[in-house]
């Protein structure tokens, strides 16, 4: 069904359109056009249209998609359309926001250990019922709760030591926050989320319009 | 000193040029070769030249970048050589996170006020010394603090309402952590950041290694 090899970027565009398609999902919009939906999700209606051409052929021509069946594909292409069981090291502000993070349950990325390296939070139960445990049972805890991701939500000055800690247990996708390249050998995938370059750009844009 | 429009994609790759830049005058590097600074940014050597080539000539042949020369171009560039001023809208767990963040400081943007619609908060002093206000005063004090950007880290249902108040009161840059299109006048910035689409990118990729 694929041909080649997807661009990453293609990859994050459909990550997007399924948002947009999710959206229509709960507002009961069965069929959109293309151009309506590319509007929807900011690209170019031919933009999206290659997008989807990787896969196969999408849609009726004059009438547009079938919404939720074109949800169903971009997720089996995404592989969201199953569960995934994940953990997060590093129980702050930002570690708190992502465990109460209704998308996440929603989508089906499931929570199945929090751990953290202060004495003070070790042993502590969280709203959903987790127990703060201490890093040093990452390898263990990877291996009986079947662990296949990992998210790094501490101070960016651990973040590479936890990564190689989640690396060596096995772990071969890790989300971090830090504001830095995390090494990891090449069959781990790693993606990092870095409010500040957001926020640098609007400036740019800012500093244009005033 | 600009060559025509600047792709948003070169504007974010600078900023994260700039982020690994510190890194290297934090760790006393003077020098670095394109092929060097490349590598540390994940990019290709030609894809920087060609980034840096929209906005002048910068290194010498044969020996390299001059690293903080070429960081305070880039800060000048981007307009992240002088001090902003932002609010918060919403101071749940992902407020805090970005309200304790030492990067938005070290950078010079400055959260001079912050706002949530829940009257147990409202009133209550942050770490920093601010008071939190209600969503009410954001006309009003946007005015008398001269802000310039609002950060919304409400729930989702919440977020496109705070927007219009942001604009109503001025404000032409706006970051938002919602997983929906904000609607913003062509005037105002608009920016989010989603973590969900970022785990999507990586369950993709875990898919197909497992």
């Amino acid at each position: 069904m694929v041909k080649n090899k997807i661009p990453d970027l293609t990859i994050e565009r459909l990550a997007f359109y399924s948002r947009r398609l999710e959206m229509l999902t709960e507002n009961r919009t069965h069929i959109i056009s293309s151009e309506k939906l590319a509007e929807l999700c900011d690209v170019s209606a031919a933009q999206l249209r290659k997008d989807l051409a990787y896969f196969g052929e999408f849609g009726v021509r004059g009438v547009g998609y079938d919404v939720e069946e074109l949800l169903k594909v971009i997720r089996r292409i995404l592989a969201t359309d199953r569960d995934w069981r994940l953990c997060i090291v590093g129980i702050g502000n930002l570690g708190n926001a992502l465990l109460e993070n209704e998308n996440f349950k929603k989508r089906g990325y499931n929570f199945v250990a929090a751990f953290d390296k202060d004495p003070e939070k070790i042993g502590k139960t969280l709203p959903s019922g987790m127990v703060i445990e201490p890093p040093r049972k990452i390898k263990e805890l990877t291996k009986t709760l079947r662990i296949q991701m990992g998210i790094i939500a501490t101070p960016a000055s651990d973040a590479q030591r936890v990564a190689n800690m989640l690396i060596d247990a096995g772990i071969r996708a890790i989300l971090h926050f830090a504001p830095l390249k995390i090494r990891t050998p090449k069959d781990c995938a790693v993606e990092s989320v870095d409010f500040t370059v957001k926020l640098e750009n609007l400036i740019y844009h800012l500093a244009k319009i005033i």
